[in-house]
């Protein structure tokens, strides 16, 4: 081992995702594995912040890889934004002889890690635990293979009662600024259209897609949009719009919302967190920091955090093609 | 055999539930049992108006009874509600040969029903068949168990992402006029409080309710509410009062929607809706008529479908209690 | 009140099964809820028999509703059936000051309690939770309903391969003395056969019910067989003997096995637990004594446990009889 | 285009696999979406011979994306293997018009469509639909996802009820000559031990590992054994040797077998065999043939069928570590 690191935290931060269980449970075994103490921080942040800090071995974390949320808690923290709070944190951190930390979160989580580091040059490594598979530096956040199995059940479960009835359906899924979730949902529960932020095919298109679909003789229509879709309206005013200009359809809504962070981790993410932790640790334990665990093809690798925060990952073009050949 | 039927129509009407196939091809394969003919109609009053006839034989209807929906597709018929749409569809099942029909539907569906059978004096026997569990004379329609399953998976995904943030949810899930979902499935998923159409609890007693939650410790809230809950407002304007009135809460919403209609039926949906089936041929082939196939005492019974227009189902009381004491 | 029982036990025994732990919350809240004082008991009779006691306050049994398995342990106890172990086990209840115990679990668990009753004139209340749904005093015992389910999803993806090749499957499910799996698993997964304790329909039947099946042009077979099914064979058995005599088929097996005990419980079978431990406190502290809690026209109800062990409750002629129907 | 294919046959053949209707819905829409006439073959090289070629177009595949198995059923064909077989083929093939075809199955499958492609230079192009993900030249094989899912559940089940009674649990999961679904299914689910074909850790290792697992204060054990692991013993006779060397654990055993196959595709299975489908009939109309499609790195690429059949993929030894770690 090239470091001295005798202590070892770990923290989950901002919104939760599926598997992050899975991944505080491989840091804490592979700790244990290693010979290294390890911590956990409750409340993210905030936790760190007032030193709420708790021994872990590897018995802590039995039967937690298929829980969904996070045993730790998580919190978007205000005060680790500031130069203060974090050195409150910092305080802590030294105080309980901890000689890095791996937090499992989004970008603004990796934002405040890094960050932390350059102040204090404090090892820190990030797992991406976020559903909306947005992290540059990773083909696969943790979680995001749940949620999208859980926005593909339900969408299936829509279309039931659409075919019965003939229905058109808008279906607002997560992804604020990348449309990962809608797409690959999209293309898995056959919908008919995907609306993301990465694209404006405009109204237009989607009104004749729609006619198309329609006089194809489809018994239902299902369109997939993201939060932050470009078309400039919501699913709300895409019922209004087409209920307006396209009335042969009886429009229907449905916004899955928060269900899409919870449940059960699929198999997908439960192997995945269980990499990518003992890749943090032993990171951690080689000396490297300002790291995030990622996975390209198919191999867990290391990206700057900084990298990681430059960007978000770009929508597949081929898929997108895919998807229009699939709505035939 | 009392009566003289050769030929039993089968139709879905009204707003589809899940286990409704199952109880087609229940109808459909003991006509078959039974050597009666069986006729499909398609798209519910409106297909027998317009004569949308398919015969139907054991094998047409393999392999659909653990599909959501209707392959009969369902609608709601205006045309049906005039004496001249019923005469239409009268005039459509005598040209066919039909002696008699199943429909599967709710209370909208009944009431076309029972008025033409008392119009024609045609055979008619009804299945109820709806998520809400409302119609007197059974104590299950069809479709409510699968439904409440598909409520409290979704809440159990909701109840992990809100335990890792300590937030409160409002969720609502379907059930106009009763309760049935909503407190069914509030015990199912361990909710804090459970708003129905049927009480009025009051603003004071819920924040009362949330306050007493957060002080006891719990790191999560659920509220279920039915949507025709009697407290005047809905999920959104819940959320505001309670973030007017009790700042100490994260709170957010969630509208189950209409994912609650579809998915594969629960094995008590289908069995329910395989012994339904039957008994509805049977009641027709012994010339009995207007009347509902329902459960009660686990058994199968038929009760006179203007009874069961009557009014809704009561909520059960002891489950109210049971409920109260469950969120100490 | 009409007694003077200041605490009282839980504790789970024998054979686990889905909504287990809903039972323990359910007892546990309400003693939180009449003021009484709780304690569980670990590991069964053994648990009782060594002390194995903690006590439970309302947060102990926070996030385990729907949880399958029981966190209080289970195990079949030989010292308990001995008056020597009987008699330390009810010293130890003494010694903690508890005035009575609900014991959730099958006959044999029940057996004990009343014998224990009888012995020391000492309050034992059960609760049925056995996924068998073979008590009498009960139509439905918890963990029936989520067994039924896990069954049914597991024929149909059964199902799904068996129509791909057109093969015929026997498939052995739990019920080594009563049919109940079998007979409504096999209704609501569209099984061709079903063969239960209760009956020996004869290998001929069985053959040519497979043949007409075949000739009839059904893409695959399921056969359902009970654990202790009366035709004398087990399913590899029955797979050779209808390879011997029908060689027109290719014939698979599967046994289910462990899997139908345990999962989330269904909605079902968590409301029925929530109301069944309200109603096991409640009978307690009313002076109640040596009575098992049971769902009987879909109310609460109190029957002898004596009476419960009387025998098994049949199988349903009327339900046989639809799925005679169904396998046209 | 290159080729002047004008009609394109899709066949699926071998052991079935969830995905392969995603697959063959996107084979059928691609073709009509480059106006190329497609055409589905029944009960895989079985109807090529016998020529049992339906037409198809964009509608045919409507709602099956999310169904298991396979709507053109499968077979593994005798005839086939041999030269009077597939010149059989060859002349239904040419009488039907069809220019080229795309298989999708696992080995044996690929080696009929080679030998064919090599005697009548006849444009055949491959898609990997076996849950064993076995096949060289694809990170992933259709199916392989959802089988893993399926496994994973399962094992949840299996661990409620193993934890309640501190069981140890030998279960048998499939993969014969690779322990793909093992190894992730056992990571995942975090099992005590997994066993697979590709090493042989010996009974002794097991015995200790089983050994510490008690020791370390586990509720229960679960070892995942592959169909064919190398250990030399199945799971029934590894039960009776740890009885007798370790008789400090209740041991049962599970074989998953056939459901294994089934269930509606994982989201992953569905994209996917939507990607797949698109390449390999881009494929075929750009000239290529005799190749398999595959995904490496994320990307979907050709590699030649040749080359696929020439071994099967290593297990990870980095996950094998990762399990090692786990098992802590």
């Amino acid at each position: 081992m090239a470091t001295n690191i005798k202590k070892i935290a770990v923290l989950t931060s901002g919104g939760d995702s599926p598997g992050m269980n899975a991944a505080i449970r491989s840091v804490v075994r592979t700790c244990a594995f290693l010979d290294v103490e390890c911590v956990a921080i409750y409340r993210g942040y905030d936790g760190m912040i007032e030193g709420d800090f708790v021994p872990m071995n590897a018995r802590s974390v039995n039967n937690i890889i298929n829980k969904g949320g996070t045993i730790l808690k998580s919190a978007r923290c205000e005060e680790f934004r500031t130069p203060e709070g974090r050195k409150l944190a910092y305080d802590q951190l030294i105080a309980e002889g901890i000689g890095g930390f791996v937090v499992i979160g989004g970008d603004g989580s990796f934002r405040g890690a890094t960050t932390f580091n350059e102040e204090f040059d404090f090892p820190v490594i990030g797992i991406p635990g976020t559903i909306d598979n947005d992290i540059f530096g990773t083909r696969y956040t943790l979680g995001f293979d749940t949620a999208l199995n859980t926005v593909v059940d339900a969408i299936d479960k829509i279309r039931d009662t659409a075919s019965s009835h003939n229905r058109l359906f808008f279906i607002e899924v997560m992804g604020r600024d990348v449309g990962h979730i809608a797409l690959n949902a999209g293309v898995a529960a056959g919908a008919e259209e995907i609306l993301i932020p990465e694209e404006n095919l405009g109204l237009e298109r989607l009104l004749d897609s729609l006619k198309r679909s329609k006089k194809s003789g489809k018994s239902s229509s299902i369109v997939v949009v993201a939060e932050g879709d470009k078309i400039g309206k919501n699913v709300f005013e895409l019922k209004e719009y087409v209920e307006e200009h396209l009335p042969i359809y009886d429009v229907r809504v449905s916004v899955l919302g928060h269900m899409q962070r919870g449940g059960a981790p699929t198999a997908f993410d439960r192997v995945l967190a269980s990499r990518m932790g003992v890749k943090a640790v032993e990171a951690l334990l080689e000396g490297k920091t300002n790291l995030m665990v990622g996975i390209m093809d198919s191999k867990i690798v290391l990206t700057p955090i900084t990298e990681a925060l430059r960007g978000h990952t770009k929508i597949d073009k081929e898929l997108i093609r895919v998807s229009d050949i699939m709505t035939t």
